[in-house]
């Protein structure tokens, strides 16, 4: 094998995978290209990078590290570095196996898992496995050794003498705080359920960011096993552990092609990391959400259900009626407090509760609880699911005694209002989070939407529809200028049945009048 | 839109594509991602570049610039600059479509080919692209748009008047250095010739590294016009000019993969960009080739002329022996020996000189030469080839009184000799290609390989096989160590019948005695 000595040259420059930069001349000395990848310190270390090649800003005889080369090498500014070339991983072989069509067996899933998540394969390479999965499609096994290598590659939460019960929702609905009610209301009927959510990607608030408005969530593992010995539960964030870590840079690859061909795999390696015994799917059904019929649904939770069977997980699936926001806020801060204060009075947002109530219920059934939405539902009102909530909140490091009135939102607001009178027909969750996202939100955590009406609710010229509350002006007129230009809510005195005609009016039709 | 004055900071780095790096924070507040996009100074160049996100590396206010973005804004350090979130370009959602499964239109590959070449899509994306025309597989008409638009995406050689011929191999094939005699041969006989060829990737030499022994290859368009105009032929390098640039950007995501979705319209779009009217692709078949059998040659044959239907392109295809290495010498300076000493003596290789005479002679067909084959090997004969030959070397800048003595070869050698008597039964190209690579080909000139025996000759025991040579003594030792390792050379008295059984033996057979 041919190697070189080269200097090496600290760029002080972040990236997740370990990328070095080459001088062309050596490079081709070498006989490596860009992407190709070498090896570091064989007779030590044994580091993998993946080369850039730079004419100018790296010179013959250096080698340019990025930081997580450096912190792996732990060297200093102008060390000399044994550099080889190095064969491409076993799991391309894999990769390319998968691309011609052909089942992948265990231990070669096994191995595309592991160099995923040691960041040796390059996104062109995660890309083509990617988007073999979904034009070729996963059969169940490929689907369970993707789950359970996802999950052993990574962090186990491992809770002593424990069943473990967790619930999870495919999303897609804005204003979905129903896990803020289900974890204390599962936790206080003495079932352990250890939550772990995500932040939002596309949407204005995920699981964990409405949480963050009431206590912190970047807990570490040891810090959560604590808190849920403790409370029986917790609601922190996924991404501060390393639970299933191959999943984050599949959500890379994913996202920009809008493809998500693991997602069986994506939620069950979670709940496996997790070591869940029983766990229920909440899949939010209807116009705009992800399932869009009941039969989607169906075949989705037998998969689900199947998957299941094969990791020792008990799977129960729910569809839930998903054609408009959950309660009436879209917004951290504004969910945080409508959570808050329906655990508190224990009844009003009749849609919050409702959901809440079945999903715990659909847990406690695996439990053989007697009357257990009856049961779900008078641990809310009788005050307990208050006290765990509380319990837990302080657990996490926040403060027990938080009022709604503590959490603080978005101080620019605006009211819009309907110019036409009749009832609410339809709601578009879409335009609903294209708003609260332009108005701040997530970032600005006190930025988002309440609505004051829902689908079937009368309205009358002038009334108002929905507040927008942003923390910035220009967000604010940001957000205004969305909702102007979008069909928000559908009002009418009787349904109007055409959708849309060839060729179409270029007119758009303004719903709304806007008063500050 | 919400939008940011950020001071530029010039990172001096490289990278085709246009990176910016920003603070995490202002990419928050641009609700911008990692490998989102930006546009940058929108009122004015309207510059849209790829966000990567530090923490610490570029500070709040900053955006770091990389050496394209740069050039293409022209600013200072220092300079503020409105940032811009910019949309996912239109053709991210044909891609998408692809992956889908569904055919492309003209107007879409257009858009897709465009953002290619300005470097506005991720690699995530072009890598989507390319398996889902790897997996899917493309029409005809897909494969006559990419062709089209890959060549009018880029530079278009117009020579005026003239009807243009050309030559295209599929390669695969150590030391095929036709190319250098079929173009004088077809150049002297009238016709033009605009031959473009491109440098190695994985093979010992390419047709340019073979020519850059003798004269210069990088020529810009304006002076292979010249060459053309004064030669009516032309042996330059594809890299240093802008025909069909797509093309580039697709073999990064291909190599690694091992995948060739696009080989059609590669080859076409760069005979398309030199507006080629008459052109002979030749397909190297048999053991050690890309074309296993007749029938898979057949099959492409057929959609290469199908294609060029399509095109306007007249194309014929030959399928020619591949088995083993043309000629005798393997690597850049031997293999421009080998071409230069055949042209002079007009005879001594047989294999290269039939290969030649018939490709040139299926170019002469198309103008309905008589005699076709007779005519194209007394040009040879007659010295006419060799004079062209060096009329094109004197106008692309090279030394037009150039002996083979003059190209100078490794001077490290070694002889591989055999152990057993009998007849060559086979040759491995890759194993000729790998060794003579680990010689130190393409990069070392002078690097690679002479046969001395080739298929059907008759070897004693202790008869030199092969020669490797290298400019540096640790290549040699590497390539000898390959030669040792691999087989590549087949002797026997008796064709052995088992090719393979399992379980294998797993003693190595050595067929060779080495002496330096």
């Amino acid at each position: 094998v041919v190697w070189l000595f080269l200097k090496a040259r600290l760029l002080e420059l972040e990236a997740k995978k370990p990328i070095v930069i080459l001088n062309k001349e050596d490079a081709e000395e070498l006989g490596v290209k860009a992407l190709d990848r070498v090896e570091l310190d064989p007779d030590g270390k044994e580091v993998i990078a993946i080369v850039n090649v730079a004419e100018k800003f790296i010179s013959k005889g250096e080698i340019g590290l990025y930081d997580s080369v450096q912190d792996q090498l732990n060297v200093k500014e102008g060390k000399k570095i044994d550099v080889n070339p190095a064969e491409a991983p076993e799991s391309l072989s894999f990769i390319v196996k998968k691309l011609a069509g052909k089942d992948l067996r265990s231990l070669e899933i096994r191995k595309i898992v592991e160099d995923v998540v040691k960041h040796r394969l390059s996104e062109i390479e995660i890309t083509a496995f990617i988007t073999s999965l979904h034009i070729h499609g996963l059969t169940m096994n490929e689907a369970a050794y993707l789950s359970t290598h996802m999950a052993t590659t990574g962090d186990i939460l491992r809770l002593k003498n424990k069943e473990i019960y967790d619930k999870h929702s495919i999303g897609g609905i804005p204003g979905d705080k129903t896990t803020l009610l289900v974890v204390p209301m599962v936790a206080v009927a003495g079932l352990t359920i250890p939550k772990t959510s995500s932040r939002a990607i596309t949407s204005p608030a995920g699981t964990a960011d409405r949480v963050e408005c009431l206590c912190p969530v970047d807990l570490e593992l040891e810090e959560i096993k604590k808190v849920i010995e403790k409370t029986n539960a917790c609601m922190v964030w996924g991404g501060a552990v390393d639970l299933a870590p191959a999943d984050d840079v599949f959500i890379q690859v994913e996202y920009p092609l809008s493809i998500d061909p693991l997602l069986l795999p994506s939620v069950m390696s979670k709940k496996k990391a997790v070591q869940a015994k029983y766990i229920v799917i909440d899949m939010p059904t209807g116009k705009g959400t992800k399932m869009k019929t009941i039969s989607d649904y169906q075949e989705l939770a037998a998969q689900f259900i199947g998957l299941g069977k094969k990791l020792g997980i008990n799977v129960a699936c729910a569809s839930t009626f998903g054609e408009q926001p959950i309660g009436y806020a879209i917004g951290p801060a504004l969910e945080a407090r409508e959570a808050l204060e329906t655990i508190m009075r224990g009844k009003g947002i009749s849609d919050l509760i409702d959901k809440a109530v079945n999903l715990a219920s659909i847990l406690f059934d695996f439990k053989h609880l007697k009357n257990s939405k009856t049961y779900a539902l008078k641990l809310l009102t009788s005050g307990k699911v208050e006290k765990k909530f509380r319990e837990i909140i302080e657990a996490q490091g926040g403060n027990p005694s938080i009022k709604p009135g503590d959490l603080s939102v978005g101080s620019k607001t605006i009211e819009i209002k309907s110019n036409a009178s009749g009832k609410v027909f339809w709601i578009n969750n879409a335009a609903i989070a294209q708003i609260a996202r332009a108005a701040g939100a997530p970032k600005d955590k006190g930025a988002g939407i309440l609505l004051s009406k829902k689908i079937g609710d009368s309205v009358k010229g002038g009334e108002t529809l929905f507040k927008i509350y942003a923390e910035k002006n220009y967000k604010l007129n940001r957000a205004l200028r969305i909702a102007n230009e979008l069909d928000v809510i559908g009002i009418g005195k009787k349904l109007e049945m055409l959708l849309a005609k060839i060729p179409e009016e270029k007119e758009h039709k303004k719903y709304f009048i806007l008063e500050r």
